[in-house]
């Protein structure tokens, strides 16, 4: 099965916007067995709009457009598709219905123009927008279909994952489900290679890999004739994926690692804290981003320059002078000290020669040691990470939640 | 003049890297004075490559491809080109002398197929890659041009500024120079709004605004037949533009606010810390990413906790009971308390309600105050952010710095 994405919008054709949404589509249209042909992005313009989709229809058995789904008069795809393939347009009571209790949620006043949204071309299938008022539109048309989605990826990706894929998963006659592995601490090819190896692909199973933030997310596509052949297929090569990611998984769920900490923090009621030193206040900063940590974070300590590190964390003279402040012994006493100022449950130290100078002492640029101090217990890793200063910083902090999920 | 993009490479294609270098080179082109007809991503393959190239050249006086230069099987744009516009290859010796000196510099042994990079078009011009091996195409042809750029950004973005860019306004026949005015605190539209109406823009003076992660970044665009002419244009606008930014200004240099703030401290050998409890360290985390920022900077405090804002930073007992954990007096002990526990000559205090929740004891979520203590003088504000979490915390840090910077 062929498709192609085409992207409508000023916006977007005169880069104001960049065009994730085509990336989006793309990556999800091959795992579920499309080939897609060519992405392009033209004018909010009549002409350039049904041209590319007269080009689309004759090579692809899928064409998706997005954005000019909105209420202005810029927004014009859904009366140039309908238009382009003949079909024309009534006020859809479903739409209306929808449109004004979105509106009624958002206890906003419906806004001019508005009655354009209600219109749906004959025969199509509206697609439910739950986080806008504009609905996206599926047509089958002589064996092909055209989908309509709106632009703001907020609203078009799960769109495209509630409503749009179950229907050209129809078209496959297949079923489907999907299992997400979060990691951090590999790149994104060792975790396909890992994974690979592992599993073997087919047409009823095949992964993906993502970046985020933490690390990479690898998902999973199972397909099959009923839902639960699919589950099937899904859990029979759960347990080699899993072993394949190894202590690199730190969930299930699409979380970032300081989310997923942050959670069982909360959850089994553990104070933490920090005291850093080259990441500067990098892991309380990601730490605090989760709402409702109040409950097990009182604050922390950002030691950059020795003399804080021995007056506020107690790191004794003799180990910054015998070890130096990049050190395991250093990083240890950092976070016991900064356990015991806190009064925590456990703490987090992280220390590091962050560049970008040359080696300093003979520690290379990227050394980081990070300690976490559980209750008593501690841990010292030394990692390098030899990159760019602020990636070097993010790095340690992400390695830092690591560690500490492995004790939760 | 007419532009089109084309992408090349399954990479873009299949969704595993978005495609901002249209993005990116849509405003460019745009803010030259050329109008971007179509942007379309293509397979790594040379049929759909030259059937892209063909019908882009019917329509377009300029036609940009992305990506597929590099030294592997599967990078054709080069060959493909030349095959569709009927010119031989040869070998070029200056664009092996550079690719050699490039390997010379960077250490590493020449790659394998390395000599595919040394092969130009006949009469082309090449365009200069400062951060890869895989040169620039420029190629004229009854009247039109043909771009061949380089896939990564960090390749793209420098050979266009550089290269390109010269070549294109060559074609409109004008000499061009650039003014960056960078921004924090206003919205890009208002920014916009603000400018436009102080300056008139015509074919000699055009301005763009584009996101950073400090606010918004104004770029302004001056032409004329001679460079001193457009850099007259831009110095009677100038003025103009400055006083309708006012405030919000504060830098002519592209760097963040964190980034020119941190240089103006290292500059002065001001030193600096933080009291830090809505936004958890992340001031700090932005003052790190500096390198050389330990001659200023010896660490700083995160005080989540009333407790902590008592203990370790010495607000009084009376302040917290009285006005809140959210409030101009709190924010200015936290302040005067930082800077007397680290001996630092100025500090930074931020206190707020990051949300998601409801209000807390009549004061709404979004709400920040932010005190300056600069050598004893202090100055606190209040501003409501009532964004994500995450947003507010960034906004607050942001703010802190455009607040300190007015006393560098």
């Amino acid at each position: 099965m062929k498709a192609v994405i085409i992207g409508v919008g000023n916006e977007v054709l005169y880069g104001e916007t960049v065009n994730s949404n085509a990336a989006f589509l793309a990556k999800e249209l091959f795992q579920i067995g499309f080939e897609v042909l060519y992405h392009t992005v033209v004018a909010d313009d009549e002409f350039q709009i049904a041209s590319a989709l007269k080009e689309a229809c004759a090579s692809a058995d899928v064409v998706i457009t997005t954005g000019g789904l909105g209420p202005t008069n810029d927004d014009m795809t859904k009366n140039v598709v309908a238009k382009t393939l003949g079909l024309e347009m009534y006020c859809d009571e479903a739409v209306k219905a929808h449109i004004e209790s979105y509106f009624n949620k958002q206890k906003n006043p419906i806004v001019k123009n508005i009655s354009r949204q209600y219109m749906m071309p004959v025969g199509s299938t509206m697609l439910k927008n739950a986080y806008g008022t504009a609905p996206g539109v599926y047509i089958e048309q002589n064996g092909k279909a055209v989908i309509c989605l709106p632009g703001p990826p907020s609203e078009l990706n799960p769109m495209f994952e509630n409503c749009a894929r179950p229907l050209l998963m129809k078209r496959t006659n297949k079923e489907f489900c999907l299992a997400y592995y979060m990691t951090c601490g590999i790149g994104e090819s060792a975790l396909e290679n890992a994974v690979r190896q592992a599993v073997t692909e087919d047409e009823n199973f095949s992964i993906n890999t993502y970046l985020t933030k933490s690390g990479v997310m690898l998902k999973a596509v199972a397909k099959g004739h009923t839902e639960n052949e699919a589950q099937e297929n899904l859990k029979a090569r759960d347990k080699a994926v899993t072993e394949a990611i190894g202590a690199y998984l730190y969930s299930r769920e699409r979380v970032e690692v300081w989310e997923a900490v942050a959670e069982k923090l909360i959850k089994q009621h553990i104070t933490i804290t920090a005291a850093e030193s080259c990441t500067g206040g990098h892991f309380a900063d990601l730490l605090v981003q989760n709402s409702g940590i109040s409950a097990v974070f009182d604050g922390s300590v950002v030691a950059y320059a020795n003399q804080v590190k021995r007056d506020l964390l107690g790191v004794s003279k003799e180990t910054l002078e015998t070890h130096g402040a990049v050190s395991a012994e250093t990083a240890a006493e950092m976070a016991e000290g900064a356990r015991r100022l806190f009064a925590a449950d456990c703490a987090v130290a992280i220390t590091g020669h962050a560049g970008p100078d040359v080696e300093e002492a003979g520690k290379p640029v990227g050394l980081v040691y990070i300690s976490v101090n559980f209750k008593g217990k501690s841990k010292v890793a030394e990692y390098i990470f030899p990159q760019k200063r602020v990636n070097m910083q993010h790095r340690s902090a992400l390695y830092a939640f690591k560690m500490l999920n492995e004790f939760l």
